[in-house]
């Protein structure tokens, strides 16, 4: 079991994790399986989608931020209700494949740690389940 | 493949089954890998979120009824379209990882049966991935 | 590591790919084990829900067309945000458990492949994890 430790610069941002993923997969010179990403906080997640073009995640906060308001009928007491129902609605894990060394993904996709309550330090843990 | 029995009694409630979880872990003596939580109904879900304060799943299950509100405009005639909605959005499964006997999870991490259209008797399926 | 291709032929609609997973379990001989399913695209997703009435998977659709406007506060200039949102709200990837050569579902559960800016060729690449 490894780790990915990320660390966020603002309240919300979308942080491609997927060269450090890539970096992790020589390193321990994983072949043939897949790894499960787990993020181990309850205000955050993990999603794929669109690194091209930043644009696409600047596009998906946009629409959380204004679909999960800040403020609403909340009852938790830290303010931060939002970012607890966005890392539901998003999910804390993602699971990808690896082959011939290799993360099998589509041209356009990236693996991005989803932070909704920052700047914080954050980790992933990185589970390996070889063939 | 294990099974957890979970027997809702609202309509629409997160129960924890962090413990139930655990328990398990214990008793079949895994040791080092991955466990798959599958939910087997379409108005349900499993998600994880904060355990610590039961107002991070109220405010998220009240997010939900006001974002899929119970009549719409839907065509499915049982009248539960927004539980099946919500499943959706939720997830119908997780995936957490076992190490040295112990589920790993953050220290504010919970693993909840999301029930939409309780209540109802529900099963979780459980598959363990060993090393 | 194997692919199911699918082939959409509207903008937007959930496609059930429950019998060729199936047929692909059958074809492999892959008895006790999990399965992955991964699409390839940011701009589609896989989802369980139920497949015996289609008013199901059309409710969801139309909630998140209305949820998820195809215009909106948008900067990323292919005019597709809406289907790069709906692919990380509903998740890209899903996993199911196989047993004794089956697949192991709920009565009303199928795996449709979402297809959210179509019409398109696309590729779900299916990854087995076996006992």
């Amino acid at each position: 079991m490894q780790a990915i430790n990320v660390q966020s610069t603002k309240q919300e941002e979308f942080i491609d994790i997927t060269s450090q993923v890539r970096e992790m997969i020589r390193e321990q010179k994983w072949q043939k399986g897949t790894l499960l990403l787990f993020c181990m906080h309850t205000t955050a997640g993990i999603t794929i989608n669109e690194s091209a073009d930043p644009s696409v995640v600047r596009d998906i906060l946009v629409f959380l931020a204004r679909t999960v308001p800040r403020q609403g009928d909340y009852k938790h007491l830290e303010g931060n209700s939002d970012a607890h129902i966005k890392s539901s609605l998003i999910g804390c894990s993602e699971q990808v494949i690896v082959d011939q060394g290799e993360l099998v993904l589509g041209t356009w996709q990236g693996i991005f740690f989803a932070e909704f309550d920052g700047p914080r330090s954050r980790k992933v843990m990185v589970k390996w389940i070889g063939d």
